[in-house]
């Protein structure tokens, strides 16, 4: 099977190519437009835990915030991939015992954590985590929550054909502006269902976001107070969102409110920009989303492309893009730290 | 930058594709013709790791093997990457004692081992890797005995200048039956010079080895002896050459004696196999040499096409290749052990 294929990064080890990595690009305003892209940017891509900030928005809207007192930070951590971090693991049974759930009521599974920090501290202390653990724990605390909310029960709350999951289904179609039938669904790591739609509908729904989040809060609808809010609590709570070490957390601290990043597993990333971080590079007005998608999974190369996406269209300062220069021009090092290669990022943005 | 590419395999998560991998395949006979292939046979590859049978047979050819007692077990050590078991590093500090030299002298790195297992281990008793616990050690501790055996200083014995280095550039190219200047040369992870050629010549390695190992030895060349000598030390040391839980180890459990394996960092895989097990579906005769490059490095998808390939060409039984099921068809499960997808190989062997 040969397919025509747009190559984002060539690494070399010397003057040599090792590895090869193909990526699609979409870059769209808060009106769906695209602007600018590379590869298929239609490429039906599964978001994964990008996907999260509308998850959430379907948890908002059942109301499940407001009846259990589930706080901004609990929101950032709905949206979250985290390190399993103690802030995290705590916040997450905090949110459970604020909707009267057990943690036995969580439907997703212990895993190796993400954060080699903490995989050590468990390995250490023969620790087994459990689904509080799991990355996506607060996305499933803000699910039970919600399933209670909208007075359904709780077991099986994550199964397609759970009527909060079909709620979400709805939601996450409506948000992005699909059709319900033009999403397709798997199951996800957390086991979740998680959905597939075109890589530029998940720079669309960023852009909405950060679109929301520049609107006067008194004239805006639910629907964009809540994406506002969401906006806000990610990029509030950095640190939630990902933890200490990751790029999400960088990216969000670096960029101080001035855009909302959040990863997906398999080297998927979407990027909301608020209308006033809008570039001379992009002509035009108003919030711009921006999504990627690295064909094979490559995270170390998804995050290198996604800082040159930002210093190509020249968001935020020099200053703000450098100190994200160790995901963007990662060393290539061997077991002796002598430099062995170099990573060359040979998309266009056109 | 786009570019016609060949997809070797397809990751579904449910009915959506997730990832795509593009692979080059290259199958050749003892005299380096080409029997069949998929993507560019004559892809410049760096063999990383698959490349040490060349460089050990280099350190043969210095007579360091008989002059410091090195047996095919310390040959085995020094054609692997292994996963720093106690086995390995017992022996690599072994193969150091007798040359003379001391694991300060090795230029190579401690690193986190490939086993998961000895890196929880390492873990518990805060354990700092030395030199002879690298993957490599057992290449770098032949390389020190070499350079004794020529009578050069062990110093320096890495670098690309050194006279040894200059002699197992000089070996590779003749083995490969390449001009000197036809190979390209990087610096490895483990700190020593590795070549890239095109992968065809990677699998007329590896078939030249499963040939030479099926002559009568009094009437081989001492090349083709010691070529020989490298498959018995390998097949005949399959933990040796990996370790635990490893593909290369189970490969060459599986085949017995009838194949010879290695992988190289960044997904690059080679296999020597014997004129006897040659299968009827590739017509002619004598020893066949396979070699596979995943472009963008992935080890399982790696895997899934190697034992694919012997699939296709019915190489072995069918209990041997059974043997290999959990890399041939690995279960994709997430955090509930519930299976989210499959990996469909597509490619074709032409």
């Amino acid at each position: 099977m040969y397919r025509e294929a747009p190559v984002a990064a060539i690494v070399y080890r010397g003057n040599v190519v090792e590895n090869t990595h193909i990526a699609h690009i979409a870059v769209v305003d808060a009106q769906g437009r695209r602007l600018c892209g590379f590869g298929d940017p239609s490429r039906v891509t599964l978001a994964r835990s990008a996907a999260k900030p509308a998850q959430a928005l379907a948890v908002m809207e059942t109301g499940a915030l407001e009846r259990f007192g589930l706080d901004d930070a609990d929101l950032a951590l709905m949206c979250a991939s985290h390190n399993s971090e103690a802030r995290h693991i705590q916040r997450a049974l905090a949110m459970l015992a604020k909707s009267g759930a057990q943690e036995s009521d969580l439907r997703c599974g212990g895993h190796p954590p993400i954060s080699e920090a903490v995989h050590r501290t468990w390995i250490k202390t023969d620790f087994t985590p459990t689904p509080a653990c799991s990355n996506c724990s607060g996305k499933h605390a803000g699910m039970l929550a919600a399933a209670r909310a909208i007075g359904e029960p709780v077991q099986d709350y994550h199964l397609p054909q759970h009527p909060l999951q079909a709620h979400v289904k709805r939601t996450m179609a409506d948000v992005c502006a699909l059709p319900d039938d033009a999403i397709q669904w798997a199951i996800d790591g957390c086991n979740l269902p998680t959905p597939a739609f075109p890589l530029e509908r998940l720079a669309f729904l960023y852009a909405r976001l950060a679109d929301a989040a520049g609107l006067d809060d008194s004239a805006a609808s639910p629907r964009n107070a809540a994406l506002a809010r969401i906006y806000r609590a990610m990029t509030s709570h950095p640190a939630l969102v990902a933890g200490e070490g990751r790029f999400c957390t960088a990216l969000m601290r670096a960029f101080a409110g001035e855009l909302v990043g959040k990863a997906g597993a398999e080297a998927c990333y979407a990027i909301g920009l608020r209308a006033a971080g809008r570039p001379g590079t992009l002509p035009g007005q108003g919030a711009v989303g921006v999504a990627v998608k690295v064909e094979d999974g490559n995270k170390t190369i998804l995050y290198a492309i996604v800082c040159e996406i930002l210093k190509r269209l020249q968001i935020g300062t020099a200053e703000q893009r450098e100190m994200l220069a160790a995901f963007h021009r990662p060393k290539l090092l061997n077991t002796r730290q002598v430099e062995t290669g170099r990573i060359e990022l040979t998309f266009s943005l056109e």
